[in-house]
């Protein structure tokens, strides 16, 4: 960390030129403002120019290593099984999507192998739900975690999912609720390093990155989502984590189910062997990756899921944290059926619509302190490359407060394209497989 | 005025994505800003997207009237002289140069030929010089005036300068300590709109525009001095008001005297039908704007600086505001002398290191709350044209802290460059006259 002192007009007019910001100017800027010094309004000035005039690898590998270095890192070198041998850790992020369950049956599926699964997640914000409001429809478990405990149930569970404590890059946290006001958010060096300074400060040895592209992703097209996977496999990979992205399609929801409870119970569905193959398909292959990249090739990962192995792991980890296994989960109070307007194949089922129609029934939320409720989402009871009759049921909308219903069918009847009979969509899941350049 | 409501994020990504920008939504934005419904962070980020991505004529224009209509309007349609008959007004704006003492000997000037000077100034910050300062080394001087003091005095006198008040376009002095702070004054739409703004809202029925260009002056190029002029002359008769620009060179500081009581001396030679040849040049130049702007052409400006017809408007103006016209000057404490370095002829005199030299010795204040030295300042003994000797003296350094003289001495020293004996600096004063397209 720089010593030097630096005028914040000087640097916001750098990069406003097109300027290109030195190390001492980053490490400076990103302590500065953690410190308070560079106002919110100067760096909602300078975040603007960076969204417009973007920053070099070296600029964004340094911004990632000022706000990794605002916090603390957590370390994992001396994380030991229970019969004292060392364990390597794996860990995976998605940019998130529309019915993206997959860290459920994941990171126990990753455990059955004999590595470390600390995966540190957060609650949902706007159309794509949050893996720990998904797990807290389980009765009793908690997402909240001290480190002494997430250190044992590694040990003796060997995964984990739990909420990150503000001790990791809160320079991030600081940015991210400005860049979410000051319409910054869509930079790819902020978000990549927003990502990534979390990931690396996690302190994982690996890290496999699902980065989403399509109508229910943060990126629509793909030249965006390979730049945005590019700049964070090189941001892992200069800090010394193994990683690589996969490109993954996020036009069409994931599974049958958008929502919290309803997304545990089909989660559970794939551990215990069965579940709706894209979920299947994409758990393999994230799965397959985190094992390579701790070093293990040589598995049969989908047996694991087949015997019962990922199921015991799954129970025990949420036995862990209090989770009760064999309690049932909340039930939505209301229902209500969306149907087809037409005959034919569907050809599109558009994943923004069905992740609006799940937030505003409830299962998301709009402001941060906002609860959500666990029984609400959408159900749907067809996808793309199905045949449909006019008037079949194509989607079932869960809510406890009915009046929520309108606005969440308006979106549902128009989310499927249904062509006549004889049309295929295209439904390749993983797009493209990206490693360190 | 709108009653509409927008969302701030909206508005934002619409100009950062080179959208434009309705009339409705600017007028909820400047509102919405001044009544702190948009927080500066947002409104810093929205203006560094304006300086990136620019506004169109009748963004500017809407942007303008939006924040006259933050604060009142002035009236002078009720103006009258003694006798009763009706007057006109007219009103100059400069950007700001260095040795720009040009308001001083103008406004009593064209007063001479009946029309009313309204001219509401302001206080100096940085390199460039504050009318108000200036007029303030004047014992007994003083620049607030009530209301009906000023339309007395425009009655009794025909020419006032005094402080603009705060009711006029208070967006704008919102808007413009963000934009200091925050990288974002460098913009053509923003300086414009800014400028205009409080111009409009003055209510003068003329106004002649001084776009300086060159080293001391905020515009370093003729291209960018151009468009600022023909931006605001644009924007000018848009709202009605009689509008022309010249754009002047800045290079070289004007007359030879940078600071405040020296200025104010320099001034009265030039009322005294003296004074440096390019003060009393630039003085006829936008004297013969501003009257012809009222609609008077066929007057022998020259002369009123040569019979005393000015002096007399100058006494009388500087008295109605309670100065002494007889009383001594402040004088600096300390002096000493920067010499010529070479013989030759000067080519080139940077008007920018005689500001900011002038400004280090306490002429001018860094923080809009200190305070300035009366007696400080730079007085040039050659200028461009000027042939020197080596060890012949360039200029003499004014302070009341003498502490202050090695700073100013090496900007000072670096200043002039000197040519072999026979070439001769371009040394055109006014460059170009623009008028509304």
């Amino acid at each position: 960390m720089s010593t030097e002192n630096f005028d914040a007009v000087d640097i916001i007019r750098t990069k406003r030129d097109r300027g290109t910001l030195t190390a001492a100017q980053i490490d400076w800027t990103i302590d500065a403002y953690t410190r308070g010094v560079i106002a919110e309004e100067q760096m909602a000035a300078l975040n603007m120019a960076i969204l417009l005039n973007g920053m070099d690898r070296a600029e964004i590998s340094r911004w990632t290593t000022a706000m990794i270095d605002s916090g603390q890192r957590m370390d994992f070198s001396t994380l030991r099984t229970p019969a004292g041998i060392a364990m390597r850790t794996t860990d995976k992020h998605s940019t998130g999507g529309v019915g993206d369950k997959i860290t459920l049956p994941l990171a126990p599926l990753v455990a059955v192998f004999g590595v470390a699964v600390p995966q540190l997640s957060g609650r949902g914000l706007g159309h794509t739900g949050g893996t720990l409001d998904k797990l807290e429809a389980i009765p009793g478990w908690r997402a909240e975690l001290t480190h002494t405990e997430m250190m044992k149930q590694l040990s003796s569970v060997g995964a984990v999912i739990c909420a990150a404590g503000a001790s990791l890059a809160p320079a991030d946290k600081k940015l991210y609720a400005l860049r979410d006001v000051t319409g910054t958010v869509e930079s790819i060096p902020l978000i990549a390093s927003s990502i990534m300074s979390k990931k690396i400060a996690e302190g994982t040895g690996a890290l496999v990155l699902d980065v989403k592209v399509g109508s229910g992703a943060f990126m629509k097209n793909l030249a965006d989502a390979r730049e945005l996977a590019r700049t964070m496999v090189n941001l892992g990979t200069d800090a010394g984590v193994n990683t690589v992205a996969l490109l993954t399609n996020m036009d069409t929801p994931l599974g049958f189910t958008a929502g919290n409870a309803i997304e545990v119970t089909e989660s559970i569905d794939v551990l215990a062997g069965g579940g709706p193959a894209d979920v299947v398909e994409l758990t393999i292959a994230l799965a397959t990756e985190m094992l390579a990249g701790a070093g293990i090739t040589d598995v049969d990962v989908a047996a694991a899921l087949k015997d019962g192995r990922a199921m015991d792991k799954w129970r025990a980890m949420i036995a862990a944290q209090g989770g009760d296994n064999g309690a049932p989960l909340p039930v939505a109070r209301e229902s209500d059926i969306v149907y087809a307007q037409a005959d034919g194949v569907i050809t599109s089922l558009d994943a923004m619509d069905v992740g609006v129609a799940a937030w505003r029934l409830g299962a998301g939320r709009a402001r941060r302190q906002d609860p959500v409720q666990a029984g609400a989402g959408v159900r749907l009871h067809a996808k793309p490359g199905d045949v449909v009759r006019r008037g079949a049921p194509l989607a079932t909308m869960l809510t406890d407060t009915p009046e929520r219903f309108e606005r969440a069918r308006e979106l549902l009847e128009g989310a499927a394209t249904i062509a006549p009979a004889g049309s295929r969509p295209d439904m390749a899941l993983v797009i493209d497989r990206i490693t360190a350049s």
